[in-house]
């Protein structure tokens, strides 16, 4: 290309770069986008295989909590100062990500145990392994504010670096990204 | 770049710039596509929340509801000329969205009627206030014309402005979409 | 064009098309992506409808099948060379596409056979129909081989052709997509 580019007048050269730029700068990123909604076990570890899936192979990842989805983010559960309908809603919504239950066949808790067992026999990452590998990775966690004012969940129950964010944070990752998903 | 584009023979230009157009067209659109697939009050509400905050930014959204989330696009039904499976669908159902139960802890509507509860001392915009507000935002709704002649549904029953359409219709909106989501 | 091409200088003429050939290369392919994590046969249904749609269309289409979805991928269950806990999985879930549940209104088979029955009375193509069509179209359906090593899936099990795959297989798809759902 080189050896064609000093052929050419630098003006033209220039203008064709300029334009070619301008296009560029309008494809998307090498990123993932993700809205975890669900509060299911299983669909968390599909998200989790996905971002951290992705990451390895280079691309940015960014994964936005909402709505049950948001449990994956808490670190602890706090209920001081809560009122007592956010009270109620702490105390009926599982602590963390390691206590919630399956979409399917979860009886109680029996498939849900099943499956982690499988998980383990066949030595694949558990969810919380995959959980704390994203974080490392750099895979940009989100918490989804409008949620967590619903739900009253504060800052302090979720884990550090997590990022607070809307939904125009999530649409401008996404609106930037080759693959966005709902899950 | 007026500059630039001012020193270099019209013709180069011309090339340029119809090579530059021809690849720009294949680039999205700034708009965002949803398939409402959920009949779900939760999920319904995330598409909400979404298709506003797109449409608040600037962007072109198409809403495509099919299957249980379809209920969402109805005004009122009418059983008179429906076939007794049809009438059956009917009545089991939701009426509309104010109607739809959770995905999780919804307890008989218990669950429901405290979210509902929150949102609204927290002073969050409901769920019909949303969907009202995307219709008066251009959002385009579009009702899937398989599930409706599967479940019997009318076009009279659905609110005023709604577009009729099938998969090509969805599809065509999405593959010229920058994001798009199957909630 | 080619009359504007014929008057333009060959050395610029063959640096802009190398530049708009770079950058074309970074468009996305007419190629759709599906994720199918459902186990429900309505969203196996709707995964299917825009799959055999975008077909039609004539856009490529893979399928990536992962978790409870995987089902829709088996052709027979074999017990034989099975552990206890997954002999165990193979008994709790569906033996295949045709013996999903709903995912609303399964009311244990009555709501299924009821739409079943009223697909049919429209003439509208079975899942199970459709699910051939998409094979005979030439979508590409892939086997997530983590799912398949979790629930102790063999490969004797899926339909000839279905190819195996990990989650960069089903990155690299849809990195190169203009809609990727999670269905």
């Amino acid at each position: 290309m080189s050896a064609v580019a000093d052929r050419i007048d630098p003006a033209v050269k220039a203008y064709v770069d300029q334009r070619i730029a301008e296009l560029a700068s309008r494809l998307p990123d090498d990123r993932v986008t993700l809205v975890v909604f669900s509060g299911d076990l299983d669909r968390q570890l599909a998200s989790l295989v996905i971002a951290t899936g992705a990451a390895a192979m280079g691309l940015d990842v960014s994964v936005f909590y909402t709505f049950w989805g948001l449990t994956a983010l808490k670190k602890q559960v706090t209920m001081k100062g809560k009122s007592f309908k956010e009270k109620m809603f702490s105390a009926m919504t599982p602590k963390n990500l390691s206590k919630m239950p399956l979409s399917k066949m979860n009886f109680g808790g029996a498939g849900r145990a099943m499956l982690m067992t499988m998980m383990r026999e066949k030595q694949i990452t558990s969810t919380e392994e995959l959980f704390a590998m994203a974080r490392e990775m750099g895979v940009k966690q989100i918490a989804c504010t409008m949620s967590m004012d619903v739900m009253g969940i504060t800052q302090a129950e979720l884990f550090d670096g997590v990022v607070l964010g809307g939904v125009a944070t999530f649409l401008g990752d996404a609106a930037r990204s080759k693959v966005s998903l709902f899950i």
